[in-house]
């Protein structure tokens, strides 16, 4: 049976691209980005746009070499990896500009025994087989605290280096303080990886996949 | 090669079930859900904790049928459809009641087309292939108010009846005035399809998705 489109009962803008257009005019009007780079604040557009909420600016940090880091890293072929699958499920593969991997590993089948053998989360150890190819590649973080703890934590360890961090777990219990802890977080020789953080209790896997989907393509629309 | 944990380096919570408990714990400090009836204090709850945030509190609104008439259709065996892969990815399938399916249309082959002939936006077009499965279903529209809208007219014409409908669509245009009209929505008996609705700009897959995983078992843990 072919559909037929309903009667028109509601006055609503049904042009995808001019909802897109209209969307990022009302937040380029409503939000105050003065404090960012310009190539910062297209990250930001889409993080607002994501949330729904122009106040989530005031949340936003991240390393000045954060989005070219970030977008060269992708740009080179770099997997992204997530910390949840709804995540990695909000990332927009024809933004991708290497038909980049997107990865999850929280539903590996090692993952329950060895969250119970370390006495940590399920997300966290699943971090944990993430294996050589974190070295050069680009996290997300929008679920759980620990899995942002734990990476940092192998990281010290002297573990592979993501080439940057998108740091936005959410919740009451350890989210703030994770990012805080990815924000203070040096390397031996006191540098940082680069990082991007919406600070407090905020984030979440919409938030982070607009962020990874700003960051694979500055275009705006789509 | 098997992976060891890394040397416990911060101070955060790993216990999966403590984690919760103390969340919830919070929110039920900080949160005054004293105008919510029982049953709708554990959806709101579990909302509050995808979000982050208890000032979301403030938007929420539901008809007072909402919780056991949504659930009721859950136990039944009655499906989810959503309007994007993500927030689909976000129903934790262990908590579903009835192993109930969970469908996003957004990927199906006539759905560029029927949204370029039908001048919509994909996400309203693959509404239209619900098709008979609708009647009794529960919906969660977490991305697109062009979806909701239109699914309202689908109803408006006759279409199917969804047992219940949770609008968080989230953006700048459209998102506050599709909640409003899925609000004031009427059958022509008078009678309102039971809804639950996150008013403004704010929503999105996340908060859709705790609300859907609060709906399908009114567990808080896991």
């Amino acid at each position: 049976m072919t559909p037929v489109p309903p009667t028109r009962r509601y006055d609503y803008v049904t042009d995808g691209l001019e909802i897109y257009r209209r969307s990022f005019g009302t937040i380029r009007d409503e939000a105050d980005l003065r404090d960012f780079a310009p190539d910062l604040v297209t990250v930001a557009t889409r993080i607002i746009h994501g949330a729904g909420d122009v106040d989530i600016v005031s949340a936003l940090a991240a390393t000045h070499d954060l989005v070219a880091t970030a977008r060269g890293a992708l740009e080179a072929g770099a997997p992204i990896f997530t910390d949840s699958h709804m995540l990695a499920s909000g990332v927009t593969r024809r933004r991708l500009p290497a038909d980049n991997d997107v990865i999850c590993t929280l539903r590996e089948e090692s993952v329950p025994e060895l969250a119970r053998q370390w006495g940590t989360t399920r997300a966290a150890a699943a971090v944990s087989l993430w294996g050589p190819r974190l070295e050069g590649a680009v996290v997300a973080i929008g679920n759980a605290p620990t899995a942002l703890f734990h990476l940092l934590e192998l990281i010290l360890d002297g573990g592979p280096r993501p080439a940057a961090i998108v740091g936005m777990p959410v919740g009451f219990i350890g989210s703030a303080e994770s990012k805080v802890a990815l924000a203070e977080h040096r390397l031996p020789d006191g540098s940082q990886i680069p990082w991007l953080v919406v600070h407090g209790r905020r984030g979440g896997s919409a938030m982070a996949a607009s962020a990874l989907n700003a960051l694979a393509n500055e275009s705006e629309l789509a």
